[in-house]
Order: structure tokens, then C-alpha cells, then sequence
């Protein structure tokens, strides 16, 4: 069983590879984050990564790892804050803001931090049934 | 530029091919996307989509079709009410519910519907930021 206020953390980072086949899988070929000469007209200067590949560290995280097999997504809430680059570490730090026994549900929150800076990211709220952790 | 209420549709369906290579990119390898014998151990009785796959459309859409190119994501809600499955016809259906104009900023309304069942799998709000469009 996982407490309230339990907090979970979960270093990563993306190369263009990584970036490239979320292109080809998501269908999302938004040179923004593809497209050197696009992205430096931007004012990002340099190709991004898709928030909803940063999102899919989230899906990642509570598949796998906290609360992990046996979880089911009821619903995520991202709110992309700063961009996001490839080769660039990044921490998710995850948190239990609520839990509620009988629905065995929890809501979580989300946030990516730069290791570097220490800046946010990303942050949300994710909605998990798990059956055995909540 | 697009006007506040405007909809605009978009029809897809996902192979377990595109949820293996979803798993793959992601790192969510949880055994109800993956494994048919774990998920038969489930009430869904056979592997669901991921719902960050799901949303991914919503990132592809918006980035690519409507409003496209040009768009910065700044906020997703995604609410996963029903599962979805490999080799269904799924139908996008994305409209305008307000606009910001001076930020250049756009709430857009995301549903993803069941085209036999009639049924809404996955509903939430895009905002997006996109210059030309808004």
C-alpha cells in the first residue's frame, strides 16, 4: 500500500532519436520539434520536445514504477510551463495529494524539474485506480 | 484564423504495432497495454491503449492539423472514461471554446468517440498558443 504525501522520483532525458519516434508513432511532425531551421524562428531558438512526449514519462512512471502493474489511468492534467529540450536531465518528482480507499483511486501530482536549473517544467495531476496500492 | 466554436474531426484507429512501439518510446511497457494473457486477468478482459497513445492524437491534431503548425501546447486535460482498443475506428472531434485573443491563446474541447458505439472514450481541453491562429 502506498501513504499519503508518499513522494516518488524518477530521473530521465530524451535524444532527437527518442523525439523522432514519438513523431512517427504520436503522428505529431510539428517541425517545432523536428526541424532545426523551423525551430530557430521560434523563441525557443532550437527544436522542443512535444509536451506529450514529457507527458508520456507520467504514463511511464505509474505503469511501471509508482503505483505500477495494475494501474489504470482515470485522468491527467499537464501544464507545460517551460520548453523542453533532448539531452538535458530532468527529474519527475510524483506526490500523493489524496487517496480515497473505497474507489481506490489517487490523485497525484506531477512535476518535471531541470536538474541543472532546478526549474519546473511541467506540472499536473494525475488520477490512478490501483487496487492493491490505494 | 480560427473562430471561437469551430470544430474540426479527425478519424484514427491505432494497431498493436503503434502500442508496441508506443511502449517502447515512452519506457510504459505495464502488461495491460501489452500482454494478453495479464489483461484477460482484468475487467477490460483483453490489453487496453495506453491513454497517453489516446492523447497523443490530441498532440498530433493540434500540431499539426488544426490549428497546426505554429502551435505551442500549455495545457492538456485528458479524462480516459471509457478503454480503447487495437483496430477500432475512433473519431477526434475538437472545437473552439474561447479565445484569448490579446495572448493569442485558444481553449479547444477534446473528445475521442467510439464510431460503432457512439460512445465518448476520452474527453478533456487543449489550450494552445498559436500566433496566427488566434
Amino acid at each position: 500500500m502506498i501513504a499519503l504525501h508518499t513522494v516518488h522520483r524518477h530521473r530521465f532525458s530524451f535524444t532527437q532519436d527518442d523525439v523522432i519516434l514519438f513523431a512517427q508513432v504520436s503522428g505529431d511532425n510539428n517541425p517545432l520539434h523536428l526541424d532545426p531551421a523551423f525551430a530557430a524562428t521560434t523563441p525557443f531558438k532550437r527544436p522542443i520536445i512535444h509536451g506529450a512526449l514529457a507527458s508520456s514519462i507520467f504514463s511511464k512512471v505509474m505503469g511501471t514504477e509508482f503505483p505500477g502493474f495494475g494501474s489504470v489511468y482515470l485522468k491527467q492534467v499537464s501544464e507545460y510551463k517551460r520548453p523542453m529540450f533532448v539531452d538535458t536531465e530532468y527529474e519527475g518528482v510524483f506526490t500523493v495529494i489524496s487517496i480515497d480507499p473505497n474507489k481506490h483511486v489517487a490523485e497525484i501530482k506531477c512535476e518535471i524539474i531541470d536538474v541543472a536549473t532546478g526549474k519546473k517544467t511541467t506540472e499536473g495531476v494525475a488520477t490512478i485506480m490501483n487496487k492493491e496500492e490505494f
